[in-house]
């Protein structure tokens, strides 16, 4: 089932609550309050399919989970507060194992001084834990991924790719790394960072169009180009990657970074001369920010993605590209 | 696993954030802003477990979860406003049965003016769901369990047992009820009515402890009396039930009374002096609501339920009675 196209189908058409300021189709819902936003989103997880017991132990698939929620919120520009759980237990989980799981949350939660205040669990089949998130945002500060407009800079976080390459790690064998290099890109799949310092420190900018990197940058760029109705150019040269991500093969380090999910990594795009403003955020969040692209009004490219490798362009999309003559 | 001790012991003992009033432990989380405070629970759903293809058709499940979110919100004096929902979607649903999930809940939700905020959509093996339910309450006016005080009276809404019975229908054959007795039976059990309008129609009243009855009015009169550190006291021949509860056997029409889930009836307690208030407030949403015990400060049953039956006495509790001599 194309999830996208179910959500849209489902997704009201008219809002009924007047506070109500966004609802589906960001990262996260929006409602206003008199001295700020109301700002949250939900996250479900599903053994087998999310994560398996091969690849994660209990405390990082609490830790990841709840990691993805927050970076929706990041990706929104805002702070977040709050967090509710609920857990399918199947007797294959032990109560140790659980607590494990609810200790990998925490030691998250607790850097963003977030309350757990909800939850059920109940009984079933497979391990599936859904997390809701609730943030706040200044009035007028929501950085929705419709913000993106001619001229604009395209920005990314971080390194693309370090979360397959850990997965990739964790499920295959034969591989010559270092210890220390295995161990980095495994604890970016395991352990990722919610940008969340980095988003908060651009809120004097005025305007900037975010979104995190939870399904590859071509899908994210794609939903930044659709939602604002513009066409965003990347170039490839620019991706950034951590320098070991070239000890796997071409194709690989191509997928990973184009394709490759759950970086949790920031793209963003702004006014080109907020630039210096976004390079002191990301310098005061110690994170790394580059330069990858920009964006332009080309009618018959609107809500597309161009990538240009040398002197060749190819339409990007969430799955794969079409070169252009 | 004891859901309830497990969930205490993953409970934070401290709040991090200010706006923060209740956390884990009441029927929903409260956190306070400028005029008005927000209130949020969540509550989950699997096949085979809370429903199954054989008792509920796709709109009943999906309104029945969406019902027990809102009973939630009732029960904390608030109203509904927006729901976020998590899905896990097995092959055995297709789309259509899925849509019709969804207009289940709409067909409640619109009820109450609220709207769909948001939710995640995944594969795996069972049918999950799991809503999110936001509303608002006005400061100062949340309905705790620990509003209970010595010399209240106890009152519930509605009839007991109904859920119980009308799944008790959908499971077994040969009863010999008329088609009209049956098929009300088993839309209480398909699709309750929360009971936000009488609970609102109470918001005059300056206190007043409420529960909503998900489990049973001998566990929930529990949860009040703990809360609360008081004794209540239940007369069982008040209890109220529908007239043709008394075609199925006795043994039956107890348990269902006094244990039978799913009824979302409001179980509450008020001062004395308030009861013409609540009559009117129920007479205003249209519901029975009916004097059924009172409230004592017993130092040697802090927490406890008695139930009198004639000149019986017992101690009740989530599951069974103790006789007292």
């Amino acid at each position: 089932m194309d999830e996208f196209a179910f959500i849209r189908s489902i997704a009201p058409k008219h809002h009924q609550q007047s506070s109500l300021i966004k609802g589906i189709g960001d990262d996260a819902a929006i409602f206003r309050q008199p001295y700020q936003d109301i700002v949250t989103a939900v996250d479900t997880f599903v053994e087998g399919i999310h994560f398996s017991k091969q690849t994660m132990e209990p405390h990082h698939v609490g830790y990841r989970v709840l990691a993805a929620n927050i970076s929706d919120i990041a990706a929104m520009g805002a702070v977040p507060a709050f967090y509710l759980i609920s857990i399918v237990i199947p007797d294959s989980w032990t109560k140790a194992e659980l607590s494990e799981i609810y200790k990998g949350m925490q030691m998250l939660a607790s850097q963003y001084q977030m309350d757990l205040i909800g939850g059920d669990t109940v009984s079933g089949k497979e391990l599936t834990i859904s997390v809701t998130i609730i943030g706040y945002v200044e009035h007028n500060k929501v950085r929705y991924r419709n913000n993106a407009r001619e001229n604009d800079l395209v920005f990314v976080t971080g390194t693309l790719g370090d979360s397959s390459a850990g997965l990739y790690l964790l499920t295959s064998q034969g591989h010559s790394l270092s210890d220390c290099t295995r161990d980095y890109f495994i604890e970016r799949h395991r352990l990722p960072s919610p940008r969340v310092d980095f988003s908060r420190e651009m809120l004097p900018l005025s305007r900037v169009a975010l979104n995190d990197i939870s399904d590859g940058i071509a899908n994210e760029a794609a939903e930044i180009a659709e939602a604002s109705r513009v066409t965003i150019h990347l170039d490839y040269n620019s991706l950034p990657v951590h320098p070991q991500l070239k000890q796997f093969t071409a194709e690989q380090q191509r997928k990973w970074k184009l394709f490759g999910g759950e970086d949790f990594e920031i793209l963003g795009t702004a006014a080109e001369s907020d630039w210096p403003a976004i390079r002191a955020a990301a310098e005061k969040a110690q994170i790394k920010v580059t330069r990858i692209g920009y964006v332009t009004h080309q009618p018959h490219n609107t809500g597309k993605v161009i990538l240009q490798e040398g002197n060749e362009q190819s339409i990007l999309d969430k799955s794969g590209y079409t070169h252009l003559k």
